[in-house]
């Protein structure tokens, strides 16, 4: 049997941008962890399937699972704590102190256990994670993702200017040895779910050489990238300063082979991303994960998500925790509309502000596309799903089942409304 | 006894707006629903309420309960659904055909049973809170806020143009004998917590002579009013059209001693306000209602509230269900903030961004003036109180009181958190 069986409820996802697909009390076939179609009811399976065992949802909603392109694990242990600051501040007073603690693998195990059972228990099948530099804790935080059901990416943190002495490389080579050391010894761990991603924290605390070094490991090992981009005013500025030579923000990435070109690159937030800036995102196939809440949390600003999808760039969603305090990708999709809608407003009155079937694919195909063939019930995916029962939030009124959907998200069932998730067809909850 | 007791945990609040005041292990003494003090220890307590019974909330965060300023319970029904409108449209398409339903008191009876069963269950002590324009179900609205045990004013909405047949009132004589009946049958019923309060919908759904006739009725009765401001640029467009004599949207309300003054009055919004429009707001000590998740939702634009603190206006936090999805204060309290950052990033560098004591202010105080001495622990002040549980987050990381309690809110506590909760002294949860 493996990962195969037959998934009955009311299917919802979104095959396409702004398209919102639903079928009240269809079915799903997933084959080996992946998705063989959607069907009305049973006779209508091919017959290759129709034997499998079936899993009925009865009248709950089946999304699919949500994609978080950006969050930091260590940060997990302060959301919703320090909120009264400014990116540099903030990463000073707040983020900064707390990542140090992680060179103590104990404290790492603890609080790692916390951060995975924390996103094991919500929507999220998909996550993009920072670590620390701290090699040892961030192969601990590996374990603890693979431990979760969870699929994702982690990464090793890279620093060498700008951070404080216990969170700097002592030196490139040593960066660069302990980036490969990362890297093969989780590889050597046998992992079916987590994988390595190069993760040069941003430019403001990567010097060039370093920024070399990871490139060419990149290179050799063909792995993923995962950043920040153009997200706070005073940040670009300092990028400007610091690398005179690069054209633009995501230039100083992109000169060390660290923007996407040939290996998946996700960069966090792009709100001060100039036309060219955009123009290379979208040449070199860079995702961008949009982070709404902590955007607004760091009073970063609001990204020009509708500029980036009328363009045709790659876009996500990423929680940001701990700029962002809440684990949520419903949270962020809500947020993702809200803030569209203030963009509309005040910022451009050409950007049509997100429509709830548009934020919802970002959090879903859109963010999930960084993980391959993801985010949605279409034949050949990879099945990742969520069932919520929405029973407890009583209506008097009736309610469709878009109705049902949008509320379920908006309300954030993610907290108390799942009763089952999957990814690649295994059962996590 | 009476609702006499001392109450002993961690206690926090905001005395004055910007300082957290946060006393741990400490005693709240609760005389016939009064505050009179707060204590580190029982020995310190005054001898004649030292027997008074003691209700120990170990290790539990005690907040002022939430006070909620503005929120229209027919719209709880579609909470989180219909979210893709801007205001005029969303009235159109999504609230009034709710609204209709309320001609039918069996329907109101269950819709409005849920409202308040969710307000009961949430942190928010206090409300002020729309029903519809019929007279029967916005009794059985109060019915049910009484039962529940928070303390609230309801009032019947007032429409007499620009509303489907079926909301708009028959004459300004008929409405103006509704209103009495609505407000004389209240009175009969004895309740003791539920006032009613003059509620003319919004200047574009009130001729001048349904407001004159609610100016008189108001000052008759010596009661509160209840009203939208400034929300949306088509709505003040609108009201300019309209109201051509009126000098400004709220001097349309004041031409007919419906803009405070003499009586209490509170306003949702104020987005749109100009200097003179917040000087008559100052002047006549009118609140505003800040209404932030609603203000993004209806793309309406970010209300000036520092602006409005600045200059010394009344300002509270409302929910406004169904225009906001959540009727939790803690998210309006994390909301105000959020917007408030995108409010100096992109609108003014002037209005510095919010901070949370400032925010938790509002919420409590800040809208408690309202209701009187209300939304503190200080002596003399009502007790409405709830007390957290907090040990479902865990932490690897020693946190203070001030983490705990700021991650609370932050992480909507309400939730699933509260323990206790008590309004003017009863114990409602």
């Amino acid at each position: 049997m493996g990962n195969s069986f037959i998934l009955k409820g009311n299917i919802c996802h979104t095959p396409r941008l702004g398209s919102l697909e639903i079928r009240e009390h269809a079915c799903i076939v997933c084959a080996e962890g992946t998705c063989r179609g959607i069907f009305d009811n049973i006779s209508q399976i091919p017959e290759q399937y129709r034997a499998l065992e079936v899993i009925d949802c009865g009248d709950g909603l089946v999304l699919p699972g949500m994609v978080d392109l950006h969050i930091h694990a260590p940060q997990y242990a302060f959301r919703g704590t320090g909120m009264d600051y400014e990116l540099l501040k903030w990463l000073d007073r707040v983020t900064f102190p707390e990542e140090i603690r992680y060179a103590d693998t104990g404290y790492a195990a603890r609080a790692y256990e916390i951060f995975s059972n924390g996103l094991k228990k919500g929507a999220t099948t998909r996550a993009v994670i920072f670590g620390t530099i701290h090699v040892r804790s961030t192969l601990i935080l590996m374990d603890c993702m693979e431990k979760s059901g969870l699929i994702s990416f982690v990464g090793k943190v890279n620093m060498d200017r700008h951070a404080p002495p216990e969170l700097t490389e002592k030196s490139v080579s040593e960066a660069e040895a302990d980036t490969r050391l990362f890297i093969e010894e989780s590889r050597k761990r046998g992992y079916r779910r987590t994988k390595p991603i190069i993760t040069p924290r941003f430019v403001p605390t990567c010097t060039g050489e370093l920024m070399e070094a990871l490139g060419r490991i990149r290179k050799e090992y063909d792995l993923p990238v995962q950043s920040h981009l153009s997200e706070n005013p005073g940040e670009v500025e300092l990028v400007a300063e610091l690398e005179p030579e690069a054209a633009f923000y995501g230039d100083a990435y992109d000169r060390y082979g660290l923007f996407g070109r040939e290996g998946n690159t996700v960069m966090a937030h792009g709100i001060y991303s100039t036309p060219e800036e955009m123009q290379r995102i979208l040449d070199n196939g860079v995702w961008i994960a949009h982070c709404p809440a902590s955007n607004m949390d760091l009073a970063s600003g609001i990204a020009p998500v509708r500029r980036f999808l009328e363009k045709g760039i790659r876009v996500g969603l990423g929680t940001d925790v701990g700029g962002g305090f809440s684990d949520s990708i419903f949270r962020a999709v809500t947020d993702t509309i809200q803030v569209s809608n203030l963009y509309w407003r005040y910022i451009d009155r050409n950007a049509g502000p997100l429509k709830f079937a548009e934020s919802l694919y970002l959090a879903t195909k859109g963010g999930g596309a960084f993980f391959g063939k993801v985010g949605s019930f279409e034949d050949g995916y990879e099945f990742d799903a969520v069932v919520l029962d929405d029973s407890s939030l009583q209506s008097a009124r009736p309610l469709t089942l878009g109705d049902r959907l949008e509320r379920a998200v908006y309300l954030e069932l993610d907290r108390e409304g799942i009763v089952m998730k999957f990814a690649a067809g295994e059962r996590i909850l």
